[in-house]
């Protein structure tokens, strides 16, 4: 048995690409279709209420596309509105970033004390503490907002000295507090991974999520014999949507994808909207 | 003659409650209605086709409230889309804060010589050079996007040794250009009045638009015989909508509109969205 529909995979911007990376390198014949929110992205800062109608919103457009899973790349939507998308998609699997950065990370910790860091919104639900509580109720989670971290990222700033006094700012807290690893908790993270272990030294292990959630997905395909029949997935052959054709998105798209990208369609946001 | 209908304004986010704050000074008997899209902010860094669609919607929602005259209080809108906004409003005069702003300029520049900072939008359309070689051709104006700014005044950091080394990284070369006035071309920078200075040094004079805009709203009532009759409007006659309940709203208003907001009704996204 195999499944040739693609898997559905969304964000508020570009940052989710960074799952859709490690979705190729682990499955290089499925298709995707990712949908961007990039006229309403970022998400990190807004009432929990907007978080779950947006989040929705992306779901149900990508639902309507004959999809037969859904990856919702975005931490803040994983966090805040898992559970209401996962009610309403009931006849496909549909994976969050948290539960896979979670698991990845008590296995990772030695001294049993794990640092997320993330938007507003993801740290202050709580998300990861309670995914890590439920494995190990012993673990200590600290979390820590860095909502520089995102415009830092987005205007390209990942290695100068604005950003690795913001990473001082930020960090130097969890060095202090003993942890052993750090979960990035947002997407665009993994583009700062170099300032941040420079600034928290290399005991500490950053766990980047996307890697650990494309395993998952990987998993579940290969468990519901639902991988791809084809060899002719990967980048040509998946679309690529967005809400708005922002200043340098492909250059931003580059950046998370690691490769060019074929092309992004634009979408209106009249589309999504309900 | 005098029209008791309320003054709206409207930015994408709380920033322009400094010209709300403006409006309060000169014009203490005027009722406001004031709408800021925090569910879709901010505009800054969106293509100019969607920053002119959510223009339209901010508008149109305004004009449907019976207003007397629309204040586009965000720089971004002003710079983008107010000649669309002024052709679907034909009835009530509209003001920008880029004319404003841009005049005060040209009153005060002894080496004509202007830079204008803003968010990325802003600063690409070239509006404030627009509006500056209108009225005087042979002033040389210079552009310079600050993204950063934003994001650091929404976390509250206007004054700390990031935000000093970002105004660094972005006005040193203000002063290389031998600018004398600087334009504030944002409504959240006015909060960083103090590190500006601080870093391009006492002998440029920065110029927040908010106060102009105000003048030039007050001027144009007066001409038409349009000020309010009452002597009860001022911050209690108001009102302030938002598309987003975002956390800490209730402090950032205050940090802009220089006063405790008395309430904050929110409208649903929806009723914007045609």
């Amino acid at each position: 048995m195999s499944d040739s529909r693609p898997i559905g995979v969304f964000d508020s911007g570009l940052g989710g690409l960074t799952v859709v990376r490690e979705l190729f390198r682990l499955m290089p014949g499925e298709r995707i279709i990712y949908l961007g929110d990039t006229a309403r992205c970022p998400y990190g800062g807004r009432s929990e209420e907007t978080i779950r109608l947006f989040g929705i919103e992306d779901a149900q457009f990508l639902m309507d596309q004959d999809i037969k899973m859904l990856i919702v790349a975005c931490n803040t939507v994983s966090s805040v509105a898992l559970e209401h998308i996962e009610q309403r998609m009931k006849d496909i699997p549909v994976i969050g970033v948290v539960l896979p950065g979670a698991r990845a990370a008590v296995l990772r910790t030695a001294e049993r004390k794990i640092g997320v860091i993330g938007t507003v919104a993801t740290v202050r639900t709580g998300s990861y503490a309670r995914a890590i509580g439920k494995i190990d109720p012993s673990i200590k989670v600290f979390g820590k907002a860095c909502p520089l971290f995102v415009p830092l990222v987005e205007e390209g700033m990942t290695d100068n000295d604005i950003t690795r006094l913001a990473a001082q700012h930020y960090l130097y807290e969890m060095i202090d507090l003993g942890v052993d690893c750090i979960i990035l908790g947002c997407t665009h993270y993994p583009l700062l991974m170099e300032v941040i272990q420079g600034t928290v030294g290399t005991r500490i292990q950053l766990l980047d999520s996307a890697l650990w959630t494309a395993k998952e997905a990987q998993d579940i395909l290969t468990a519901m014999n639902a991988l791809s029949p084809y060899n002719n997935g990967g980048l040509e052959a998946s679309r690529f949507l967005v809400t708005d054709l922002t200043l340098h998105f492909e250059e931003q798209a580059e950046a998370f994808l690691g490769n060019t990208i074929p092309s992004i369609e634009r979408i209106l946001l009249e589309d999504l909207v309900q």
